[in-house]
């Protein structure tokens, strides 16, 4: 972002009203595929209207409570609805901020993931089963999850709709616990994100103000001051690694819940007998799941590890020959294609070989080289820590493991990540491979995946977009599929020998 | 604990066999009643034997995965046998540490509770339901909640059986989710805890060696590098507020989920109506629950809010009367009567009248004398923070309001707690002012009573032993209660188009 002044900047959501931010700093978006700075001035907010945030989210918690589930699952509807309707603003938004492509990606994939999580979350609002209500008649005790509190959603550069801190999966799992949300838009795409913001005060009109609000930006010290606030019941971050562990540490410290999602590098095993059976279509997959969007998914799949093999050389090649095909991406802003650069220098550094790419283009905008990068099995557990380091973008590092037991050695050097995946021969000649390995992958990941890559993460009940640190901060919650991502904006409470009348009416 | 040398000390549980600690410290336990050191000597154990732990817990771990479940539920069952048929050692260990009655507390009390809980957590072994098996049968997906991995369990003083970290119910939640433990004994009951782990190791013989380990003591330095540990998969501590806040740091930056129940002072409200209808019974209702145990429960009232009145007044006298009248308590160790009196010297300086009580008795032993303190509500909520402080012990803290408005801030005012009660008239006529406290109140804890006081947490499946920080350090879980307890030691696991014959069976 480019700072500028305050001048004819943007309102900001606060307490159910645009209204002037009332800091003195101002930023403006790029165009990545130009990197020509957008005209639109947003505020960077100060704390004055954080705090005015915080206060209207605070009463609008508690006026939520006594406003029946319905209200809050008409809003989820009627918000998709409007979403939906202004798909051509929204989606002319996003591309100009972005560079993603408007077809398939932005119009037809993610509008339509964003709306259907909306509705998913609209339904999750009246459904009690997932709120585990739990009733012990003899006792007169009874338990249920409870919403925690507004939750600030901080969401990603990666997806405009989708994982927007207004519109996104954070935000509709919040709404549908009965929390309210405060949004902090990405600086990236803060047009996209206000003209959300006006679809949803639209829709939320019948809710208390304060139910959803939105800030564009905010100083570092003034977001985690807002994250360690007692106002606030929780926070949810997508993001950068780096900034994700400062809000951690600063909800931490006050006990407050708070789930990050912070980097993986979503190891992917290609066995050789696999590759045998499959190579071609191994190979589509691999390019596909690695270079699509740049390469700016959280499930990119940032590390093949391979066994050597003559089938493997063949698929390294394949690799190197389609990546070096491939179009470059336009990746979303200069400080991202910095950070890529950084890690894959950084990568060569602790040991890795560049086959291909490395480098931005000569061109116009953020664009970056398909980046295919190789280290032998010994080499990478020498500097495994390093090695590891996330690319964000489209860049892979291939691994050639001399023997299975180097693979098992590999992943069992392996932080945490979202997913992890096991491409086997489909004859069953690499079973007992799979069944020494599987264990050791499956402790380092949230989900364990065969014969398939990460990317394209299914919104189902069965999901886990989630994982061991540092893919995420706790591995008990996902933060995608509904019902269950709602979990994590909820306590349990307990009612022991509390009058009839008094109770919620799910427990009595 | 009184240092010592190592000789003749205590081997330690590692790996299956009960081992020479490699420290070359060692320290004794005391009889609460008199003060005396007790002779046996147990060791402080250095890295070399936490790591030998954590080796032996990661091996067990990943031996546990193979291993039919049934097999940790009779491991459970025969525990609880073997401790109901060695009862007649582990209450005389356990009084002879704790100065706790054998009768009724420890013997048809505390021990019957603790086999209960083993073995309600054997049903959960093999009760799939709580762990929450959702099929996608059209996307090919599924997810389970499976084990975290070795749990480190820190028990409290408070309670030798149905907490200890070798046989309580962070114990039995960690087993019963799959998870090896190892258990730090706590220094106050030392031997009581080696006679369970005795037993539990008996009762162990047919799981991997390693599941089921123990050390006494280590220094705070390696406890929390060992809290921090990768081999790790969670942390359970009960306990002091400074202590857990170190465990809970150490975890936290690795972000290994840590379950920590820190303090509470279970806020109280008696509202006058309740009074005038039951003024007698609520006064042994108070006095029972604030003294019972020397007033060393978690749960202990520590703060009665109530409403200027001449029933009040009567009220505020009947316990003044009561607790000076009632034996003082004996308190488990020097380090805890020192507390509680600095805690109560703190609550004067901040402006509460000592009432009666106040300081240790003159006798042998560490006997402290029921304390009641007084503080006008105004007076209360000039210094909040400070009045607030956990007095834990013998101590209550008489708050009287001056209007329902002032319950109301000073509810607002409060931090969390494990629970919160209101006592109302029966007729119904200060329903509506329940209805203004219960909301602001309920927001504060995890366990909402009328009528009755906190102490006595039932082990129902419907049970929150939890709440807001700084109760716990997490308030989604609670502590107490089979077979919810089990979910904190386990992780969301997705597998996504994993074959069929490689799922666990529980997802087929």
């Amino acid at each position: 972002m480019s700072q500028t002044t305050t001048d004819h900047a943007h309102p900001v959501l606060i307490a159910g009203d645009w209204r002037p931010a009332t800091g003195t700093k101002a930023f403006q978006a790029f165009n990545p595929a130009t990197g020509e700075t957008l005209p639109d001035r947003y505020p960077v907010s100060n704390w004055d209207d954080i705090d005015a945030a915080l206060t209207a989210a605070d009463s609008a918690f508690a006026l939520l409570q006594a406003i029946p589930r319905a209200k809050l699952s008409e809003f989820l509807n009627r918000y998709a609805d409007l979403i939906e309707a202004n798909t051509g603003p929204l989606v002319a938004a996003a591309h100009l901020e972005t560079a993603l492509p408007v077809l398939p990606r932005l119009q037809v994939g993610e509008l339509p993931r964003t709306t259907s999580q909306l509705r998913q979350a609209a339904k999750a609002c009246t459904d009690p089963s997932w709120r585990m209500p739990t009733v012990d008649a003899a006792g007169n005790i009874r338990s249920v999850l409870e919403p925690l509190g507004p939750v600030l959603v901080i969401g990603p550069n990666n997806f405009p709709f989708a994982f927007n801190g207004i519109s996104g999966g954070d935000f509709a799992a919040a709404i549908a616990a009965g929390c309210p949300v405060i949004a902090k838009a990405h600086h990236l795409h803060p047009t996209t994100s206000r003209l959300l913001a006006e679809v949803a005060q639209q829709a939320a009109c019948d809710l208390p103000a304060g139910t959803v609000q939105m800030l564009y930006a905010m100083d570092n010290d003034d977001g985690l001051k807002m994250a360690a606030d007692a106002r606030l019941g929780a926070v949810a971050f997508t993001g950068s690694r780096e900034a994700g562990l400062s809000f951690k540490k600063a909800a931490d410290e006050v006990g407050k819940p708070v789930f990050v999602e912070l980097s993986a590098v979503n190891p992917v095993v290609v066995l050789p007998g696999a590759l045998r059976e499959r190579l071609k279509p191994i190979v589509d997959e691999t390019v596909t799941s690695a270079l699509m969007g740049g390469g700016q998914f959280c499930t990119n799949p940032g590390l093949i590890i391979t066994v050597a093999d003559s089938v493997t050389d063949e698929f390294a090649q394949a690799l190197a020959d389609r990546y070096g095909s491939s179009p470059p991406a336009t990746l979303f802003g200069s400080t991202g294609a910095r950070g890529l650069d950084r890690s894959v220098k950084y990568l060569q550094s602790a040991g890795a070989a560049l086959i291909c790419g490395g480098g931005p283009t000569e061109g116009a905008g953020f664009q970056y080289r398909n980046t295919l990068l190789r280290v032998e099995g010994t080499d990478f557990l020498k500097s495994a820590d390093a090695l590891q380091t996330e690319a964000f973008g489209n860049a892979t590092l291939l691994v050639v493991c001399q023997s299975i037991s180097e693979v098992a050695s590999l992943l069992g050097a392996l932080e945490g990540s979202l997913t992890g995946s096991i491409y086997s021969a489909l004859d069953g000649s690499e079973d007992d491979t799979y069944d020494q390995l599987a264990p050791i992958l499956a402790r380092r990941v949230g989900r364990l995946i065969n014969d398939k890559m990460p990317t394209g993460v299914a919104v189902s009940p069965a999901m886990n977009h989630g994982g061991p640190f540092p893919a995420t901060g706790h591995p008990h919650f996902t933060a995608v599929g509904m019902p269950a991502a709602c979990r994590r904006f909820t306590r349990l409470m307990c009612y022991d020998n509390v009058r009839l009348q008094r109770l919620p009416e799910l427990l009595r």
